[in-house]
């Protein structure tokens, strides 16, 4: 396998930090107080848990790396808001769905060569990517990292 | 376009977009509401303002840039907790600071090379880079702009 360049392994360090740190705020969180909202009135951390796992998830398929795993959790997690009175799995069902999801994308990560990371994902058109090559797939990984720290910020609160 | 080039100017943009988004955020705040807190208890808008002043603004030393212009906020926005009861400056002196300082990074980050961004920053000992070539500038700004997105989630709540 040809070796990851050195920005590629950056960008995979800073994803592994932020999800570290969820999941250790996760853990931390015993099953009654996973139904605490983070604020008066916002959303409860069972949500952003379904939520994060959806939203990671969601890179297999733009990534075109085969199937998601979690596409059942998008309506309650994703589509609509929190508290929109819709079927969530247990939390127990939820947190190893968090751990193994966590497991998949680590595993995906690691094999994508850097080739792979700097080309387009399957979101983009070929015209588009050809405009701004900096359009790729580890773009998506860049952002959705922010996007982990974004919601991290707020479970830290609750 | 070489790889690397390319990956420089997406953390960039990563970054370009968080700080966009914070910035807009700290516009529709009027002066009255700079005091009200992200949740209950927890830090005032205007803190977490002067937060990330300071904290950007502590990449010009650690790059070895030249002197940070907003050393004299690290006291009461890094080094204490919120309500502290220090000085804090004007909301409007805090406002110009947040925005020259966008401007002042923009322009160092503008034109730094991609081998500079590839190289040690002056925390980190020879010894230390030779060992993970991966501690270097561009990850400063990736956590950097990882922390700009965890005091967004939290701002987004007030």
């Amino acid at each position: 396998m040809e070796e990851q360049q050195i920005f590629v392994r950056m960008a995979i360090k800073a994803w592994d930090t932020q999800i570290g740190r969820a999941d250790k705020f996760f853990s931390s969180v015993s099953d009654e107080s996973m139904f605490k909202e983070v604020a008066p009135g916002k959303n409860r951390i069972i949500y952003l848990l379904g939520h994060l796992i959806v939203a990671n998830d969601s890179m297999i398929s733009i990534f075109g790396l085969g199937e998601r795993k979690y596409a059942h959790l998008e309506e309650a997690f994703m589509t609509h808001p929190d508290k929109s009175d819709l079927d969530m799995p247990e939390i127990s069902v939820l947190r190893n769905d968090w751990a193994e999801s966590n497991r998949i994308l680590s595993d995906y990560f690691s094999k994508l060569t850097t080739g792979e990371w700097m080309s387009r994902h399957t979101v983009m058109t070929d015209e588009d990517f050809a405009r701004d090559p900096g359009r790729n797939k580890l773009s998506v990984l860049l952002n959705r990292t922010n996007h982990v720290a974004y919601h991290l910020g707020q479970l830290v609160l609750a």
